[in-house]
């Protein structure tokens, strides 16, 4: 495996020449154009922002649904459509059916693809049957299917062109992310955090589906594609370990004491083997390790940098894996062409919480500074350096955040707190926020105009037990049991705009329950987002205040999106229950723990929802 | 089972004396209250007809999405839900989930109710997993469940009062209509036509469940609940036969020439086992003789009389049961305390086409008269003096009908066009409507304001070639391959204003395909329906033209109602393609023959709507 990534890792460099295809330039006039919404997230920086301004706060309160479309599938419906040229590409949950609307006709369907998947694919989705989306680049739709299948389709019939295996649903693995088109690239990721896959990232041509690249979250240096330029800036961030106790702390009551960075060992290689001490089952730790990279890619062109987060380490039992477990929890920048690792900071070093890393991360510029920002599970808001890494804010965006009480600048190593340090077969009361984390897969906006984000938030606590799991290839490898309940607020979500240079919030709203949705900023200064309890909403930008609100049919899970269409504005969202939050009451679960402890806490859903959840498209406009 | 009917019936008899119950008056007072929407069709005359006009010609296109309601099931959702004080009853296709959503908290859901059926029941149900909607009296909601399980539930919470078993599932029964509370009875019916069931319309009492009265549609005339004083104004309709031939004719080419009234031998007794001439199989035919009971009842208080019509001689093959095959395709009028018929009209002696004569009969009155209006599936439109069952009226709703030329008024017999007899082992060619009807299940509203019907129309032919099938008890009995194309129009449906009088339409529009919905009518003369490619109209009840449509998420098979809620008066439907204009698509059957030969007629379905239908309810609000 070895040298046929370093082979590949070289092809891609060779291939640098190819850069500015003409399809790498389509995509890029694709995103610039309001009219359209051609990426996953609006644009290579992940914003989630549109300068459509028809509608405004003066007319937000007239917006009305100007159709629907019901997708026929149940479950939770992530991500959103594309639209490309006057056609909506809608993609369902499980089992990942895809539809072109005309848009000029009525949403007549153009085409529609139909997945032949093995139905028990479904059981290896940890939090639902979800889909984040499809990519767009070179007259191709891609959708990455469940069962691991990254497909091509000809955008104008829905031919499929090529298709590629991308993970074995053997081992558990499976896929739930969006694809990104990122030049002359398909980038896609890899679920199986709760099944102990050594997940990765991989990138394949455009034209063929060749793989160009793949990096592991974890193992040797060259299976994570990191060499002698890594973390030059930073070397502190290759540090062996970051915390004292790192192998006796594993005890209940035992601490992880951070290190400063004048006590740390740095620059290491190898961290992603040597940091996973003792070996959890036959293998080596890592060779189970996690890092799932199911989440939303961010791209810098100039830099010709990408930007993702790798998720938990597996198992959830901490004990059975001493050590900092590199490169699981890490935000990464890799050279898009090669894959080679620019530079990686781990949010979470030795996870204790599931506060899987694998958020978006927004690029924006303030200050003359090329910045990056991302809102972790583990409550923390950072932004980085976005050329180098260096980490220049990093605070809790919410003060019930109690695992540690703040991330060292400096070193970057957060300072935990002993009090909620998680260990086998010690119920751990009363951790803030819950494994959900302050915000999960439900991407952020970003205004250049506020120069502000917006968050979607959960607001939830836990209890967290560690338990003794044998790993079992394909079979679930969870190893605790968790309990989830409202925070401090007594609500289990919000909403808030953030300042990514102060690290505060401007404003926040609470929601009744988690808002899993995507956020959309417009430069009319209006976010849209929708909530679990079937509202969509328009808020003033600079206040919170609520504009518009409107009851689609199940919860929205979906990111909010805007195009346009014969000069007029229109609004969407995709609808239908689902995610971590819903898959409980989605399969009709209510013993507190089960969904992973989502069955408790969100039981108040089946109040305002069917289930399952049944998807639609929405849309608004005047 | 003669001795305990009729022990049933004599009980139902001296009950008598609780006809006025207080149920039955609240139940009343809500069928007049225009704010509520208390029973399937409005009202106990199946008008779908309401006073409120808040939403008028002037003010209709300014109509838009209150809210929307997604009932996370897919496939046909057929019927409407309930309104009854400020809550709404929600039901749903298999599993026939049933949802009680505040009005007055954003409609929350107080209660829900899930059915556990046996999955295995949804092979049973012919024409897609349909549910007709729900029943309401006496505090309790009543939810008829495709596995023959009726329930009444406590409206309040949700409760199960009690239950009873109406059909025999093993036998190939199944339930689609939904149950119809008239005084202090639940009425409800029986499909499988296409099963070889022998049905019946049964008659439950409110208060605890126990079988008041049952009348098989076949059989002896003590268990057909037909005494003395049947048809005494139409001794005629009680003929032996209304052909010639009619043994004879049971060949390729030959005919089943009418009588004469003055040819025809009446009234004659035990027509419900006499009329089926030779054996079928091991039984005699009325054994399994079909006539199922999936439609609407209505009722007349004063006459104490309900009105209902049976579906198809079973099986659909007509050469092996020579003769009328009564009670099928008949409208009885019966005693609703008793069962007792007082009279019985059958509509398609010895179907040769499945035209399943359990449409809607709808009560008004004109010119002093009091009448029944009853739009066939054979395609003629019927009005009769209700109290006697005289025929006033019989013309073809369309001139594309062409199986028979007339009916004659005078002998109440269709005339056949020898043409489009259809014969075993011959494939009968350009057959107008197909089997489908020129309508289906699908409702017709009335007026009294403007004294119109108002109708929702398929528009298809078809070639059928009955083939010799044998039965096997709960197994599929068709005997017929059909396939189905659109009539003389070039389009698959209609929409038209009928004066039910005059015997024709006062304006007729187009509509690509069937409209499978049912239609309201208000006061302020406008009509509202849907249609299969999404489109919920509001058209002007006085020119058919089109004032507003909204495209919601998959077609519609629903019918719409109206409502008012703290003075807001409300339009509201439900979507989800199906029934069995959309049972092929739900299914992803694309043989022309599949779906009983909907699958060729409807393949262009696709175009606008995701497989299989998901169900949701739409409500508008200016
Ligand atoms: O470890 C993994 O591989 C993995 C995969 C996924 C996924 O693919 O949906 C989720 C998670 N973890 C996870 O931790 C999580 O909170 C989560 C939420 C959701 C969702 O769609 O709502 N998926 C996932
Ligand atoms: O013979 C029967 O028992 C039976 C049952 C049903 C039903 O219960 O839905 C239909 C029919 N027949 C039928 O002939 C028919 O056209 C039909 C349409 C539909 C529908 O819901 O769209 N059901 C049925």
């Amino acid at each position: 495996m070895k040298t046929t990534t370093l082979k590949l890792a070289l092809a891609g460099v060779l291939g640098l020449s190819s850069l500015s295809s003409l399809a790498a330039t389509e995509l890029e006039n694709l995103m610039k154009d309001d009219n359209q919404w051609a990426h996953p997230r609006k644009d290579y920086a992940n914003t989630g922002y549109s300068r459509l301004s028809q509608i405004n706060k003066g007319n937000v309160r007239n917006l009305k649904m100007a159709w629907s479309f019901a997708t026929g599938v149940n479950r939770g419906h992530e991500g959103a459509p594309l639209v490309i040229n006057d056609v909506m590409y809608v993609h369902t949950a499980f089992p990942n059916n895809v539809y072109a609307l005309d848009l000029n006709d009525n949403q007549k369907i153009i085409w529609s693809y139909f997945p032949k998947q093995d139905p028990s694919v479904q059981a290896l989705l940890c939090c639902d049957n979800v889909n984040r989306g499809l990519g767009y680049g070179d007259g191709k739709i891609f959708l990455q299917q469940n069962d691991g299948t990254l497909v091509a389709l000809d955008a104008k019939n829905g031919n499929k062109l090529w298709d590629v295996k991308v993970v074995d649903t053997k081992t558990g693995a499976s896929n739930t992310n969006a694809p990104h088109v990122i030049k002359d690239k398909v980038i896609t990721g890899c679920s199986g955090g709760e099944y102990g896959v050594r997940c990765y990232i991989s990138a394949y041509n455009i034209k063929d589906g060749s793989l160009a690249w793949r990096a592991y979250s974890t193992g040797p240096d060259s299976e994570t594609l990191i060499g002698d330029g890594f973390n030059k800036d930073n070397p502190h961030y290759s540090a062996l370990s970051v915390y004292e106790d790192v192998n006796g702390g594993n005890k209940e009551g035992g601490s992880f004491k951070a290190l400063t960075k004048d006590q740390m060992k740095f620059p290491e290689k190898e961290l992603g083997t040597r940091t996973w001490l003792k070996p959890q089952a036959i293998k080596n730790g890592y060779e189970h390790g996690g890092g799932p990279t199911w989440g939303w890619y961010s791209f810098d062109p100039a830099l010709n940098l990408m930007y993702y987060g790798t998720g938990n380490p597996g198992t959830w039992n901490p004990d059975v894996r001493p050590g900092d477990n590199k490169w699981s929890m890490t935000i990464f920048a890799r050279d898009v062409d090669t894959g080679m690792a620019r530079w990686g900071y781990q949010m979470t070093p030795h996870d204790e919480w599931d506060y899987d890393g694998m958020n978006e991360i927004v690029l924006w510029e303030a200050k003359g500074k090329k910045l990056a920002t991302h809102f972790d599970r583990n409550g923390f808001g950072y932004t980085f350096d976005r050329t180098n890494g260096t980490l220049l804010v990093a605070e809790k965006m919410n003060p019930f955040v109690n695992w540690a009480t703040k991330v060292d600048l400096k070193s970057g190593v957060p300072v935990k707190d002993p009090k909620f340090s998680t260990h086998q077969d010690y119920n751990a009361k009363g951790i803030c926020p819950s494994a959900l984390g302050v915000k999960d897969e439900q991407p952020s906006a970003f205004s250049p105009k506020t120069g502000m984000f917006y968050v979607p938030l959960n607001h939830v606590c836990m209890t967290y037990e560690p338990v003794e799991s044998k790993y079992i290839a394909g079979q679930p490898w969870v190893g605790a049991t968790l309990t989830m309940f409202a925070g401090p607020d007594g609500v289990m979500g919000g909403f808030m705009a953030w300042d990514g240079l102060k690290g505060k919030s401007a404003w926040y709203n609470k929601e009744k329950f988690s808002a899993w949705g995507g956020a959309l900023v417009t430069s009319s200064d209006i976010v849209f987002y929708g909530t679990l309890d079937r509202w969509f909403k328009a808020v003033d930008a600079q206040t919170g205040k609520e504009l518009w609100k409107f009851q689609v049919g199940s919860g929205v899970v979906g990111n909010a999106i805007t195009y346009s269409h014969k000069g007029k504005q229109y609004v969407g969202v995709l609808s239908g229950i689902g995610g971590w939050a819903g898959v409980a009451m989605n399969l009709g679960l209510t013993n507190e723990t089960d969904g992973l402890g989502a069955a408790g806490g969100y039981k108040e859903l089946t109040k305002w929802n069917a289930a399952p959840g049944g998807g639609a498209m929405n849309v608004f406009s005047l």
